[in-house]
């Protein structure tokens, strides 16, 4: 690893990212266009999203299952508003064993369409409803502009798909899911979101509603972070999705789907990290803890690596993920190490520890001696325990506060474009039409996240027009 | 679900398997070619097997990470007998973001080249070896004909890929990851497997050596359940994998690869099932125990199904998969159904049970009365624990015998060719070459499973041309 400084946030965020991704153990480019490969510390932190993600599906009723990667053209052509929204960015199979095919085969960029065509025949009256699954995959969308995690070729992701008797079950799915992207953001990888329903312009292609989280960067910029959409009838209709209702009558289902993707790294890379690197919320930190060694010579290092050695038995024993690291380099190389890998507690133990019985904890999250305790060994497992809560708790009143610090109302459209460019979200009433929304989007580069939940009833005069009774909308330049 | 009965094994096993794994929920036939749709049921079998392995590669030291699903055409080439091998059966694309691709992408048939590639970079020096990688993840092969977990064009499964300083740790490697396979086939799919060595014909395309767990279904056919691979410097050559020696001089890297599928799944369907349908393991079993009341009016069913939710709840604290069946349909029905899906045991309670204070358990294994006891109910959870061990410990028990009953030793070609066509592996001394055993293939449609383990220090005459001294080892027409 490249002992160089990480280029600061301040000068060059974007450049800033880059690096930590590569520098951290993430992720390595990969020698095919737009895709990339995730290294074990990237995957493990993708494994615990995945498991606290898929831990709530299942909680919620939700089931598992897997439908193909290849998707045939003609059924991607059922549903108007989503062929067109896909169909720039698709990979197509042409090709196989050997020869042309006859119907060509897109890789799918989401299932909305093989899985409506399987809930078609799946579901023949009202009890098979709800019908509820989940499938955890990979999916293909071809981008030309790509950086690793946040948008890529290839990704890795959940896509949840549900059938209901009614509208209103269906809505009731829609916002379930979206409660639970905001819970596992807030509570898992201390990830402040808004909650809000997207603009027609950016709902998704072949949606009634949809609903979005949405994050905010430490160079002010919005993450959508996860998405839950009511599809309404549209694909029930395109994909025949019927059901023999209470009354014996044929009925049109309603559906719903909802995604979250490894995306949420480059979410909390850029939500906690600073200019020393990662800052991983314990929660998910693939290392909660690191255990250093510190000595100067071979008889220290034997009586020291014993100490540690037990510490770190008991510390796994109670379910902490920790690390030994008792590789040749110097404490100093290696506390800048794992500080850059973001690992939230950092255990010392050197000759005088042993002598006094104490040791040293050191947190990611609090730089230099303010973020250093010195505590007794044998509280050592209780106090780490509350340290990673602590450092949790801290990581998102941090972001939240950083967050709201960076959310500014405006009243004029002037107001609107300071805030943009100045940085941070704007707030305000919005009552134009779509049209005026993408104008906005051509003039600033901001894009209408959401209409937040949060101030839904409040009206008043378009920010925009100055004429229009609007309704609360943020605006934000976004990745 | 259908309630006409299953066709018997013994008037067509592919029937009666197309037909269980489509009736038991497992699988749904896809609208794409070769693919197949994994149902909640297949899926969650899928997850036990997963979670099983998964936590044996990280006890002996492996990490996960995700390589591209795409690998360009280019890289495939570079091995020889990797690309004629995988050539026949790829999937390609040519078409991105609406435009000809410059360079064609074959969606992954397996990762060697792709991680070949990445780890040629990742090494640099000794202390970065060895190098321990596993991927789960989706392969396709383009297959022209399919069945359902078996072959299917695209599938789910894992592949490991380490790579090492020696021939001798590679090779120790590639035998401790058999050593895994094996563990869990037997230990969680109770399935017996035999070890042993590939023969030049049947070897990975690219391999020095492949080794293989052989398993034997209930119509005597063999099933390969999964295979290590010593590649030796083959793909260390073909992407330049080197690294600094202790001695300060570069060297080529010894590589190995070893993977497992849901091919698994198709295995313990046709190791265990027999006319009624499904016997799942208990320890991969989606659900262990299914809990199905008796009643006649409502009174008995109100106070039924109190009783069994306690039950219910009390198996679940102790770690149970139970589900409780509280449908409509009469008790007879729900016995078939929850037989066919091959639920290990069934919890039944009525009110005459209720009065003494005891529940029913039947063994999905053992038919009939034979299988079925009475125990107060007080001792629930440690009787079906202990009913959950047996009844893993007689599938296997069983299958082993099955399968020893089925292995004939053979002497000559005559002998040989009858145990072929009455069903069986043909065991035997073999020393003719590559060439003759293709005739075999040709002649008899069995193939050399293996050279197995057991018994490897044995020579004797050949059974194929009496002549040549030859190694022991198993024919058998396989899936």
């Amino acid at each position: 690893m490249s002992k160089q400084a990480l280029t600061p946030q301040s000068e060059d965020f974007s450049k800033w990212y880059n690096e930590i991704v590569y520098r951290a153990d993430l992720a390595a480019q990969s020698p095919v266009r737009g895709c990339i490969i995730v290294k074990p510390y990237g995957y493990e932190l993708w494994d615990h999203l995945k498991n606290n993600l898929d831990r709530r599906f299942k909680e919620t009723g939700h089931q598992n299952a897997y439908f193909p990667l290849f998707i045939p053209e003609s059924y991607l052509k059922r549903e108007a508003e989503h062929v067109e929204g896909f169909s720039p960015e698709l990979a197509v199979v042409t090709i196989g064993g050997g020869k042309e095919l006859e119907e060509k085969l897109v890789v799918r960029p989401t299932s909305e369409t093989v899985i409506g065509e399987a809930f078609s025949e799946w579901i023949q009256s009202y009890r098979d409803l709800p019908l509820l699954i989940n499938q955890w995959s990979n999916v293909v969308r071809w981008e030309l502009r790509t950086r690793p995690f946040l948008r890529t070729a290839e990704f890795l992701w959940q896509e949840g798909h549900t059938a209901h008797a009614t509208h209103d079950e269906a809505e009731e799915e829609t916002l379930r899911m979206l409660d639970v992207y905001a819970d596992v953001a807030i509570n898992e990888a201390a990830m402040p979101v808004i909650k809000g329903q997207k603009s027609n312009n950016e709902r998704f292609a072949g949606a009634l509603r949809t609903y979005t989280i949405e994050a905010m960067m430490r160079d002010t910029r919005a993450l959508q972070a996860g998405t839950s959409h009511n599809l309404g009838q549209n694909f029930a209709k395109a994909f025949n999705i019927r059901f023999l209702g209470r009354n014996n009558e044929q009925e049109t289902c309603w559906t719903t789907s909802w995604g979250m993707s490894w995306r949420m790294i480059g979410g909390i890379i850029m939500t906690h990290g600073d200019d020393a690197g990662l800052r991983l919320p314990p929660r998910l930190a693939p290392i909660q803890v690191v255990a250093v060694p510190v000595y100067k010579n071979e008889d220290e290092h034997r009586a020291v690596l014993a100490a540690l050695n037990g510490y770190v038995q008991a510390l796994r024993a109670a379910g902490v993920r920790v690390h030994l690291d008792d590789r040749e380099e110097s404490p100093g190389f290696k506390f800048n190490d794992w500080e850059l890998r973001g690992v939230p507690v950092r255990l010392e133990v050197g000759p005088k520890d042993l002598e006094k019985g104490s040791v040293v904890l050191a947190r990611r999250d609090i730089p230099g001696r303010e973020g250093k305790q010195f505590i007794p060994a044998d509280g050592l497992v209780p106090a780490v325990q509350d340290l990673l809560m602590t450092v949790q708790a801290n990581l998102l009143a941090e972001a939240t506060a950083f967050r709201d610090a960076n959310i500014h109302d405006v009243r004029s459209y002037d107001e609107f474009k300071q805030v943009i460019e100045s940085g941070g979200f704007a707030r305000g009433f919005f009552g134009s039409s779509d049209a005026d929304e993408k104008a906005i989007k051509e003039e600033t580069g901001a894009t209408l996240r959401c209409y937040p939940f949060e101030g839904s009833a409040e009206r008043g005069p378009c920010f925009y027009n100055g004429q229009n009774e609007g309704r609360l909308a943020i605006f934000a330049k976004a990745y």
